[in-house]
């Protein structure tokens, strides 16, 4: 208790410390809450714990707006007894997974950056009637010191009716210092966001909150469970060696400054194995304007390679946060969390110029990207933030393993199964068969070089042998198709188990 | 002659005075020209005709970069002499659809704010050549002075190697000033774009320029050839009433101020209908901005109830263009043209919260729109400037009829057969038989708001039993498909001329 008085410094609060399960009797049939949290980093644990306890002897939904994925304790544990009803912005999560597909939970799937300004202008079905945040601390003034992610929670605390505040004692005092609170004005009251360089404060190191609005105060000691990321495999370690050979080539022919322009990774595996190929090459000061931070670019930091890196969320495997945390009094020089509203916007990654560089599902022999939908129909995780960064970004680039399922799925299909990213969005493409560089092509062209370049050898002659009778057959357009053959491969796959004849 | 030299202020250019047909000889086959235009507006003449006289004899290509469509004195002409072999960003002209659809011509459909940017970061295929541009008067320093549109010619003249200015005597003085030309720094200098309301003037009233830069200047009297507009049809009215009965509706409800936000509309005939219809509203006080300044608009200003509209282009019929001339010292207090790269800005187009409206060529059940490609594979005009405003505005409206071709298609569909702008970034669908309010809303709920408020009752059963075979067929699915059939409305349309069963 000593621990939980020392870190809620507002006095006239220290009375509103209540059980996990107060805090949560508190919560309504029906509600919208609004929580911390982006990947399973910074969000409530003990409130929604107790809620899902509650929920157990007395099932009720309510709506939950996060950040983007969260842990167990909160998607997990609300999934498993059935207690939310709707889901914005992301997910992650396997039971989740399960009930959206099912049709037990409507999921509404959207750009990050967009998800707090559309609960704000009122769009997501009424406002929020508790913001749960997790915190390290609550300043003398009732401000909220975030933990290890900033997400929506800023703009969530200024919406809701009423603020749950989670105090984590877990979380090191040492997080503080490393936010930058800032929530834009609605329009027509907005002014730019001056952001220049991916160092630069623009806000509070708190999320602005008074004593009066905060309604409980939860202590927590449980820690944040991320994830572990799986072995590098080849695959990845290919595509990273084709990505920074490329860099060069830019570099070369005047297309790139030297130490590149702030990159961009998203969460997962691939993004940071990417990441981690940066450390063999010999690129230096290099910057990060990206959602989740993870080991890769703790690796570039400790390399010396990596001045700064702007994020939303820590996002690294377990011994990567041990890792921080040991070494947060360095970290903390070259790292700074965001709102998701700010880490992704369209506004400063297209000034700023990043690199964006993302993982796809599938992409089409045009350039089109499905992000989202597995055979066109079951929702793998959502979009997040790659829209964000996809469309706004220098140089867009997308990473896939040219096969899935041991090969009995190609990556590169004659025309995706669901678009999340236009055509028009897309300037790289590489698989570990090679890199594909569509910038300034025309469709046909664009689609010679996806195949040859991408694809497996396994599905190589099949698409060519797609795209030369779409082409005769279609004499006369800018995209050739058969309409009749264009989702066959996915066809065949769900009919049989293999995109192959 | 008195009056070119009264409008090259430039004493030392005057020598630089030559004919059309001189400045044409020094084009290349194979170079890359970047002109002046934005829809038939402000796009060089005389130089493109001589240019396509000179084909005619002996037959060569050029790439062509433009600010989007232009005129037929551009586009058409250098088309019929089978002149162009690349051409970026947007075109309209039915002998260019032609040639693109044909494969004779290579076509980079991009967004238009992105187009300057491209070419500046040397992603097209190397740089500009020559540069040509319509210009109202050259000042004594030499700076261009645009005419009625300013689409890419900032950062054409300001990347080419030499630029050709066609000083246009028809075009009248008083459109200078009327210009506000700033060309963004590339990253990693760029600054935020310090407009936060649509009559913010942030640059010069000429195109920077010196004059050892300029070669050539030729005089030009030939008229902009604007295109007429169609008669205002019942649907269109039907659709622009729904709108405004809608954004009355937001008013009501808090999410919009009474003088609304910040218009756009996209291109063309439904787009001015539904602009045309604000003038039966009680709206006063708007503001546009928007790419095209077209009819609806002087009318809206003559009525007193529009302050201010900025865009990148006049796009007047041929009558309001006279109108436009007539009344041009009372309407310049009202209009301002910007570079495309700012009039359809992403981070403008979010801060200052631009409704945007935009015509669909199809839409799906799910919300995903095409607005590009007839059955999928065959180009129509190009993407330009809506996925700029779809993606980043406060609400992104679509218009379309329910159906095309006397009823044989229905514009809504179950999978869109080519997409532009994905589930992620549609707000409300609008035909004539009603609006679905897609905001907030799961995919499948987004489905029956689109079947039941925008289909045709011809088509509404037919997408129903889809929707709900589909649905039963995958239980387990976000965004139910039957694979097998998404796209067979269009197979059967291409079989039989009617998407009819």
């Amino acid at each position: 208790m000593i621990d939980i008085l020392d870190r809620v410094r507002c006095k006239e609060l220290q009375s509103k410390i209540v059980t996990a399960e107060e805090a949560a009797a508190y919560i309504k049939p029906g509600m919208n809450i609004g929580t911390s949290g982006f990947t399973p980093s910074g969000y409530p644990k003990a409130v929604p714990l107790a809620l899902a306890e509650r929920m157990k002897k007395d099932p009720f939904k309510i709506n939950l707006w996060t950040g983007a994925s969260t842990g167990q304790e909160l998607d997990g544990a609300l999934g498993e007894v059935h207690g939310i009803q709707f889901r914005m912005p992301y997910q992650t999560n396997k039971v989740l997974r399960n009930e959206i597909n099912k049709g037990e939970m409507d999921y509404c799937d959207l750009h990050l950056s967009e998800s707090a300004q559309l609960a704000r202008y009122g769009y997501m079905g009424g406002k929020i009637d508790v913001a749960i945040v997790e915190a390290c601390a609550i300043t003398e003034e009732g401000n909220i010191i975030p933990t290890t992610s900033m997400g929506n929670s800023a703009s969530y605390v200024q919406t809701a009716d009423v603020v749950i505040v989670e105090v984590n004692t877990t979380q090191p005092l040492e997080l503080e210092g490393m936010h930058d609170v800032y929530v834009p004005l609605d329009p027509p009251h907005r002014l730019p966001i001056p952001i220049v360089k991916t160092n630069d404060r623009i806000g509070t190191s708190y999320i602005p909150c008074t004593p009066d609005k905060i309604k409980f105060i939860v202590p927590c000691d449980i820690k944040d469970h991320t994830r572990p990321f799986g072995e590098i495999d080849q695959d990845a370690k290919r595509m990273s060696e084709l990505f920074v050979e490329f860099l060069h080539a830019e570099i070369k022919a005047g297309r790139m400054p030297k130490n590149l322009l702030p990159l961009q990774s998203g969460v997962g595996n691939v993004a940071n194995a990417v990441i981690s190929g940066f450390i063999n090459s010999d690129f230096k000061d290099l910057s990060v304007y990206t959602e989740v931070i993870q080991d890769g670019m703790f690796d570039l930091i400790d390399a010396g390679k990596l001045n700064f890196a702007s994020g939303t969320a820590l996002s690294p495997s377990p011994e990567g946060l041990e890792r921080f945390y040991r070494n947060i009094k360095e970290y903390r020089k070259h790292i700074m969390l965001r709102p998701e509203e700010i880490s992704n916007s369209p506004e400063v990654v297209r000034r700023i110029g990043v690199l964006g560089m993302n993982t796809a599902i599938e992409a089409d022999i045009y350039g089109n990207v499905n992000s989202t939908h597995i055979m066109g129909t079951k929702m793998m995780n959502g979009i997040g933030g790659s829209g964000d960064f996809a469309r706004n970004a220098y140089l867009t680039t997308f990473f896939t393993a040219s096969t899935a399922k041991n090969g009995l799925i190609s990556s590169i299909v004659p025309m995706c199964s669901h678009i999340d990213h236009t055509e028009h969005d897309v300037d790289i493409i590489v698989t570990e068969q090679g890199l594909a560089d569509l910038r300034g092509l025309a469709p046909k062209t664009r689609a010679l070089e996806v195949i040859n370049k991408c694809a497996h050898p396994d599905y190589r002659p099949m698409l060519l042998d797609y795209f030369e009778r779409a082409d005769a057959a279609t004499k006369h357009a800018q995209t050739p198709h058969i309409i009749k053959e264009a989702l066959s491969w996915h066809e065949r796959f769900i009919e049989t188990g293999s995109m192959k004849k």
